[in-house]
């Protein structure tokens, strides 16, 4: 496919566009019933979610939003969605550019494009640990399994309605030599920032901030979490809360 | 809803934002198999006309096409649609900048943001036509349904494969009070003009540009044919090849 150069051959979170004297962050997600999110869901949960996930791309990037489009497909509770859209919009920032609204059967799919200006340059991208940087983390692993396998527990919310690290993502893209967001869980998403870096990644999940020790390793698969992963020069002290995982080694 | 003042109220064809300055538009169309496309299309088709209809919108602010992010639902087919993407984009010079694919049940649904940048400031919109304006109309109608109705003769093209009319409205844009794309019948997008713009419009029906004249109330009515609706004072001449097809009244 003929790429723009700004998609990063589709080997990150999102698209990085120099307009005029500023760069844009841009990225699309979309989410399917049955797929992204149950049957029966409370569609204002799923408009949370599906502005949030891509606000945690942005993160990842140390991008602030700018503002969103997305396509919704009419049917049930339709009052519900746009009450949750109202919501996230507002406690997150960011405003409404423009969409589509389609009629169709089946399953119920939305997307959404969100446009975000980047607050460091240059953006971090996935490709850039080295070796001997040291590996972080910044939110905990595990609560939207819980969340999503009870959703009578306090971990409803983290899986619901997950809070992108907009603030922390800022904060560490100028000294984050790379950084993403876990959004399909820190074993996968860490092998494709090694992979994508060229290293290795030697990781200590004594050191990791999970929600149920008892289930480490489905803490450490699952996704959904939103967490921010990057990596830093060894001896550069993060400016936000986040534990030390690993090391990056050739 | 938390509108950006970018976004024209949801009033316009795309949103006018301004960023490092420059001037960009975005806008977002989706498509579901069974509403917008019949069931068993052939998916390159449905492919250009997701990309070539978000162009349209591009092509009424006298934009050109930066990139491209769009949502794709896995199922059949899917190296058809990949062809279609591909000879859209570039035939018509639109780079992929991102987007996602998902896996889901039931028809097909796909997505698509195009972002433009803007080659005239003030953007046109639908709602500056002024008293004693002359309308015009670029492009013809009524070949869509025709190809819609016989995919087997000359008009199917029409249909299938729309032509975005971007050189046109990038001549047009310096000069048009008011511009929009015929993406929903001319009566009714006529009508919307008029309304955004606070006028009447008078139209001769006799002096349009009609596929098929023999059934030109269907014409005047089917969507789908794309054309490029603008008003000019009295006296402008059009710098393209356009119909004189009615003037503005209080």
């Amino acid at each position: 496919l003929p790429l723009h150069e700004a998609a990063r051959n589709l080997e990150d979170d999102a698209a990085v566009l120099q307009v005029g004297g500023e760069t844009l962050v841009v990225t699309h997600d979309a989410m399917a019933e049955g797929t992204h999110f149950r049957v029966g869901a409370d569609l204002a949960d799923v408009a949370w979610k599906l502005v949030a996930s891509n606000l945690s791309d942005l993160a990842a990037k140390g991008a602030r939003p700018v503002g969103l489009l997305l396509s919704y497909m009419l049917g049930d509770a339709d009052a519900r969605f746009l009450e949750g859209l109202h919501r996230v919009s507002t406690a997150l920032d960011v405003p409404i550019l423009g969409g589509d609204t389609i009629a169709a059967s089946g399953p119920r799919t939305f997307a959404a494009t969100l446009i975000g200006r980047a607050t460091h340059v240059p953006v971090p991208s996935r490709a850039g640990a080295q070796t001997s940087d040291a590996i972080w983390l910044c939110g905990r692993l595990g609560d939207a399994m819980l969340g999503f396998e009870d959703p009578d527990s306090d971990h409803a919310a983290a899986f619901l309605r997950p809070i992108p690290l907009l603030d922390e993502g800022e904060l560490v893209a100028p000294l984050a030599t790379a950084m993403m967001d876990v959004s399909d869980g820190l074993l996968l998403d860490a092998s494709r920032m090694a992979a994508a870096s060229n290293v290795g990644f030697a990781l200590e999940t004594g050191a990791m901030p999970i929600a149920d020790r008892a289930r480490i390793h489905e803490c450490l698969s699952w996704g959904d979490d939103y967490a921010l992963l990057f990596t830093l020069p060894a001896d550069t002290v993060p400016p936000v809360a986040a534990h030390r995982i690993g090391s990056v080694g050739p």
